[in-house]
């Protein structure tokens, strides 16, 4: 009977000029050479778990459940900050307690999380030396309640939430891609009904887009991206450039 | 009996910063796990068919016959642009009907060609929700035909030829590579017998070199590169630098 | 009984721009499909063989017995210098004769090395022509004899070194990682004995500390790091930046 092939998801923010992301990986397939890896991005900008949050909570849903994601944005490696692994919506997460993991777990609801130990490591390169180890035992398909003691409670993250008053709901630009587009902090379901007119930096755009072609090349637009959240682009040029806009832009939606 | 291992390759211009070649190869990885995926390219320009065109040129014959090759250069997503699986030399093609694997079925000859449907897609992220199924789906050894209707005429490309007239070739740079060498879009079969004279810049360089070693440190040469095309290089350093060219720059040849 | 999975890692000078390493992963996968490939890192500066031998030294550690390393920065490709399979330590290594392997070797000890030939490959691209094919063959259990003939001596390098004199030991800098950490040419084993006091930039740093949480934030610190080597770094900032300093930095340790 052929076993499940494990999918292993990495995030950091180490960068690819440095070895630090190979031997990570040299880590984990000598432990289970099975496992299949798949790097989601690891030009997360030093530190920023807010940045490390969003690019789980973006790609995780095109893995197939069952994987293991996991995530090493670790300002704080070297002090007693706990490293964990939670199991959620089927997939199980590797991450040092800083909230990191927080709006995904937020998304899929009920979680078990596990501390895991870092006895005999390194004390400045938990990626190899923690977590490789931990997500080779889960994906040779050993027990997750091995990893370590259960944890009750795990760290929230100051994630920036749409506002809604009265007149508007007022929200924010949370992560800027390759192409120039912005990503807001808005899901279809915050949006008020009815016809409604998106604010940045002193520009108005008028109505949902279903797709770039219905707009004119270079026009502005909004539509819900590929991720689920609402994003405003520009055709074939980018949002950012024409808008000046960069994270933590105001947007305001208001009924026009 | 074993299965035969399909080799997948990656072309797109999405970078490595943002997480969309992770969503893509989880979403290939999700529907066929034994795809051997490799990334080809992902630092094509934004939006640039031409370069897009050129890598898979470059790249494809590295490949073993029966490869899977992906490519998701597509500055017109969210337009009613047809998206392409095309069968030549015993792999296949999955791209935007942009033109961009024009130059590659060329040399390949005799190709049958596949409209991919996008029922149910994003309608911005085709990579993921488009082309990585269609190239699960051959992973798996599943039917080509079984993708979509046939498609009589596929888009072409406005691909630099050389020009050949009584007194000299004349061609031009389409690539520079990592090292500064200007590949140009000669091949062997284009040049004239006898003795040659490569003119760039206001430079002369004689003769075609079978290697670096047969030159001094600094100086330039012509070769013919490991593409096959013929190649302007400097030993051990920039020639784009030296000759202060870039993708587009003329170059002539004439018999010395 | 299942074949046992080799580990490829590799190491180059080629960017990720380009598509020479996604060739050389089609030309390994196409004859060895059951290879799983670990890039290490493809950011080597052009030509420089001392930041490649560092980025092998660093790294291989993390690698399982029986991986194979493949090593491709030749400054001198195209001329008649050897390319060289060398069995050490339970592992294999493929490189350029340059002393690239040198330090690494050193390490390990006893090594038995062999003349790749280059029968039939291009003259610019050994990375996929000599160095992939060997991989696979290495991969795929085959004799590591049949590779070539045997060589007595390889190339040593100019692999800087500490100096020890009665009031100091003089080191320096031999890489800054991407969060600016200074890595040494120091390992514990060079350190005198007694409290110490480590000099660069006219600053000086007391003690080795064992972990980022034993300073406070921005504060400068030396410890070992994962790679062994002992290394000086700050706290949530960048070393590199708050001292000014590169790669060749000098570094004093003083009894204190």
């Amino acid at each position: 009977m052929p076993r499940r092939t494990p999918i292993v998801g990495l995030i950091t923010d180490f960068g690819t000029s440095d070895t630090c992301v190979g031997q990570m990986k040299a880590a984990i397939l000598g432990r289970c050479s099975r496992a299949r890896i798949v790097d989601v991005t690891h030009e997360v900008p030093r530190g920023d778990v807010l940045a490390a949050a969003f690019a789980l909570l973006e790609a995780f849903g095109a893995f197939p459940k069952g994987s293991i994601h996991v995530c090493v944005v670790d300002p704080a490696v070297g002090t007693d900050q706990a490293r964990l692994a939670v199991r959620a919506g089927g997939s199980c997460f590797l991450a040092p307690d800083n909230g990191l993991l927080f709006p995904t777990l937020e998304r899929l609801g009920r979680a078990e999380a596990r501390r895991l130990s870092s006895a005999g490591a390194s004390t400045t390169f938990h990626g190899r030396d923690v977590f490789a180890p931990a997500a080779a035992h889960l994906a040779a398909g050993k027990s997750f309640a091995r990893l370590g003691p259960r944890m009750g409670r795990i760290a929230g993250l100051d994630w920036p939430r749409p506002e809604r008053s009265q007149r508007q709901v007022r929200a924010e630009v949370i992560h800027v891609d390759r192409f120039g587009n912005l990503v807001t902090n808005l899901r279809p379901e915050d949006l008020p009904s009815g016809d409604l007119v998106f604010g940045i930096r002193r520009r108005a755009i008028r109505g949902l887009t279903s797709t770039y072609g219905d707009v004119r090349r270079g026009e502005l637009l909004v539509l819900v991206g590929s991720h689920g959240m609402v994003e405003i682009a520009a055709r074939e040029d980018s949002a950012a450039r024409r808008l000046k806009a960069r994270r933590g832009a105001r947007v305001t939606v208001t009924r026009g």
